[in-house]
């Protein structure tokens, strides 16, 4: 324990940002080691950006500039491994082993391929890799791997009946702007507009499936820890220790090194609560809930109004969508270790943790409560735990969104 | 001057790799820096990927999974801005005018569309950028300035007859990766398979057109110093001076800091042998050639056999391409100011220049002879000056370049 603990009082809707305490007085934002939950700076920087056809969609969604086809639609959509890039480094340096560089692809891959799949695209899909390093640092053994490691991918991604057809991409040898890596992907699908899930249906009355981010899915070569590739930045501080400041200068910035490696854990500890030690949780892959979403939509997709990936935003991704409705997530998954420890650090303020990690699903179905029972028994048969964890109600105003962790209530507005 | 300059002799081909030498027997490489010319441990990872539909095309080529057609064929381009976004962070440090962030969309932008424009494809586009910050050192005003320019430079496009339709991307605060500022695009274009310039008519004979970097193209809003976005790091290095590296410890790695900085200039000081500054060259725009290349293949596109654009590799990129050939480039242009400079300077080889720039043609197109007057023709309706600068022949063994600049002679191999 670090400091003390204030948690910020239930059952009242605050402005964001303010995040844990580790004194008194002494707020820690999550913006203060330089990462953002709900990224207001971008968004105010794309104001005056074409909002898409549908604009209460998951994912921008573009004419089909490339065919001209009145009937389909483009998706072009980027994002990438983040800075779990360091997790890997670090596990490479710590053990001499390459491997986990090797998971990068998939992390970065799975954050495109499960947000298009929120609006109903699954394939064939474009991809194209931009992975920038240090060369000083990162060796072309590791570059490598990442590479083989997007053709893992693509195969594991084949026998669930995903087609990606690789353009390969750009390895640029940036050191003067890149500490160690960054493993970026773009992926683009064409899809007709009827199987868009545009967000449209979003009313009060729904039910909110959870689709668990722990456990072992039928198409994964090992158990989950349930982390995507997001919310890395309060994940490597909170978790590992002054070691890794001490000896790998380049895995933070100099602008944060009072709050760098906060933690007290190696990453060859035992994660605990877990099988794992906190290096194999912090690096699991990124589970893809696509083959999973492309069984619901083909059986249920008349009534699933929307899905939400709950990556950067976490738990809070559904507030920008629809409107006038209260989220009510009430009957959440009992968190998997990695995210209790964090939970029940006292440390860490929960309201916050929400605010920034899945903390039990990463996936969520809004949809007709009739189409409930079946959506969960199809994510079942792929070895992924779901429940019913909420359902949406009427909200006067703004959006906003009510979570019940145990006794504990946490609220927030769009 | 810092050091005895050792030249390459003339008329030998040499294992590329050694650039030139600040002490005799201490050899300095432009690896030494942390870059790379040739990519070689990038070429090695990536193979047994899967050459597309047409591999002696200048970029990968890819049957047309998004519809199925099996008349067209689709490309997924990834390239960015490189360190030249370090520029723009100091210019905006040291005169707090935001501005050139603005540039760097353009310079991200433009190094896809040209690359896509040598295989024939002149959109529409669909584009989708990546931004990686440091968001303690980058403002969200910067982020505001580079989305702006991709909008202008689209609405520059769309004057010119080229469609881009942007999807918006992924703009990440990644400070523990990225020490300033990464702009990254993908681009993604779906044409004919007839359109194609396959490189498969590359033959002994054509002529080599070079489409002049310097100048002021008609759609261009001022004089161009001609440099792409590449070879930033040693630009930034042989140009700037030891302020820089003293004063903005985030613009280096540090594991290169014996070579950071060791040039003569401020930004703002004027450029030798021209109207600007050492700063308004470096951050000169990326051209984009493609609404030239566009009406030269609309007019003689079977008399084309490749078109190369000299970014990564400079003069020696067309090494890769045909089989079988000497190209002969021996009336090149004079080399703009920013190039002659470099050239000059006793401490820089101009073989390895030669090897990281495109000293003063950054496109170059290879044609029938016959239609090489009219080509010329075409770019200079477009302000941009053009001439014959060289030919192929047949080489008995793997692809050769003889480049002759005056008196000096030099020679690579593939």
């Amino acid at each position: 324990m670090r400091g003390l603990c204030q948690e910020a009082p239930a059952g009242r809707a605050e402005t964001p940002g303010l995040l844990y305490f580790r004194t008194v007085n002494k707020p820690i934002r999550y913006e203060d080691r330089g990462a953002s939950a709900d990224k207001a700076e971008v968004h105010k920087a794309i104001v005056g950006e074409h909002p898409g056809l549908f604009p209460g969609a998951f994912c921008k969604v573009l004419p089909d500039t490339l065919t001209g086809s009145p009937d389909h639609c483009v998706l072009v959509h980027a994002d990438g491994a983040g800075t779990k890039s360091i997790l890997a480094y670090l596990h490479w340096r710590e053990t001499g082993e390459l491997s986990a560089f090797r998971g990068l692809a998939q992390d970065s891959l799975v954050m495109n391929i499960d947000d298009l799949a929120c609006v109903g695209a699954f394939g064939p899909f474009l991809l194209s890799n931009t992975i920038g390093r240090n060369a000083k640092i990162i060796p072309g053994d590791a570059i490598a791997e990442i590479i083989g490691g997007y053709r893992d991918c693509i195969a594991m991604f084949a026998e669930q009946g995903i087609v990606i057809e690789s353009g390969g991409g750009e390895t640029a040898d940036l050191g003067d702007c890149v500490r160690t890596l960054v493993v970026d992907s773009t992926v683009v699908a064409r899809v007709p507009r009827t199987s868009i899930i545009s967000g449209e249906k979003l009313r009060p009355g729904l039910a909110i499936v959870g689709l668990h981010s722990g456990g072992r899915a039928s198409y994964e070569a090992s158990e989950n820890a349930g982390l995507g590739s997001n919310g890395y930045t309060m994940l490597r501080h909170e978790f590992l220790s002054a070691h890794y400041k001490a000896t790998y200068p380049e895995v933070y910035a100099p602008e944060i090194a009072a709050l760098a490696y906060t933690g007290k854990y190696r990453m060859s500890d035992a994660l605990p609560g877990s099988s794992m030690t906190v290096g194999q949780a912090l690096l699991s892959p990124t589970r893809t809930y696509a083959p999973i979403l492309k069984a619901v939509l083909a059986q249920a997709g008349d009534a699933v109004a929307a899905v939400f990936h709950n990556t950067g935003g976490g738990q809070t991704k559904c507030l920008r969508f629809g409107q006038g409705l209260t989220y009510v997530k009430d009957d959440l998954f009992a968190p998997p270790p990695v995210f209790k420890l964090l939970r029940d650090n006292p440390v860490m303020a929960a309201r916050e943790l929400y605010r920034t990690l899945n903390m039990g699903h990463r996936m969520e179905i809004v949809c007709e409560p009739s189409v409930a029972e079946g959506i969960i028994h199809a994510s079942k048969s792929f070895n992924v735990d779901a429940k019913v964890v909420g359902r949406t109600e009427a909200s006067s105003g703004k959006n906003r969104l009510v979570l019940k962790d145990g006794a504990a209530e946490y609220q927030y507005e769009l």
